[in-house]
């Protein structure tokens, strides 16, 4: 797996994994029907810089053929596994502190993309010279989510009540996590 | 005093108070060097929607003379005392919780102009069908803003350590404040 800035070749297969994630409602603060050219704007333009991590969606043939060469011989295509976006969380004198968005492919889950972006945007966050990393609203049913960010060093810093309407669960606390670098 | 919506012609009034606020850089996370026109972007436009307060400058022009007419009988010009805008603070389901940033001109500071738009924003926000309402980041060297805040039933609902740089006092902390409508 590899990851590396947004191209606009990406497009496309970015777009595809936003959309169920946008449209389920149930994670990101952000309108379900956002078209695709708003959806890609929001993660790609403005202060936001946009990373996309790529590899062979099975990892067997990884293992059994070596690099990204399946046992077959063909080489596996490569596959959008997940994206993140970078970006200060304030202007002025609260420019030191980055924010960042993050998503996985839903077939690629559990195969440790988020933490490995995680640890990409970490990276890049000292390297733009960041000084800590601010999550602004990480609802709470996505314990998942949660606990990523816990074992990597994120406190749970405020807890919003019923400031998420989630689909099925209708009102609850969305939580501000965030870290030193 | 009155409240109403901004419109155009408001515009250089309302720079000329907006502007020694954000450059001074101590209490809003904006780039004290924002232009113009960027501030009142910032301020006016989008999913903004801005209000001011205007009134006679001076107090003892309404009592000493009824209303807006001075003692001598000549009707005090109405001053730009305050302004402030409401937008909602998040997306899809967190867009019923509505977010809003004031100012009070320094001369006219210590009237209660603050409070008085904080209570119409309040009856704005309602009327708008928001929940709650939520500020991002109060600096917490702002005691006097915090005051007025916790008096009107916001609590602190959380504290983003070091989020912010101050002029003169480094690093220090945001709180974020929450209360339900």
């Amino acid at each position: 797996m590899s990851i590396r800035p947004v191209t606009a070749a990406d497009h496309p297969a970015l777009w595809e994994m936003l959309e169920p994630v946008f449209s389920a409602g149930d994670t990101y603060a952000i309108d379900p029907a956002i078209p695709r050219d708003a959806a890609l704007a929001y993660w790609c333009s403005g202060n936001h810089r946009a990373f996309i991590a790529e590899g062979p969606l099975f990892l067997e043939k990884i293992s059994s053929g070596g690099g990204a060469e399946g046992a077959g011989g063909q080489t596996a295509p490569l596959t959008l596994l997940g994206s993140y976006y970078i970006c200060p969380n304030q202007q002025g004198g609260g420019a030191h502190v980055c924010n960042c968005g993050f998503v996985t492919a839903p077939q690629a889950r559990g195969r440790g993309i988020a933490r490995a972006m995680l640890n990409h945007a970490l990276d890049t966050a000292r390297a733009m010279g960041f000084r800590a990393m601010q999550f602004n609203f990480v609802v709470e049913t996505n314990t998942r989510a949660i606990a990523i960010w816990q074992s990597h060093g994120f406190a749970v810093v405020g807890r919003l009540p019923g400031a998420f309407r989630h689909p099925t669960q209708g009102y609850i606390d969305a939580l501000v996590m965030y870290r030193n670098l």
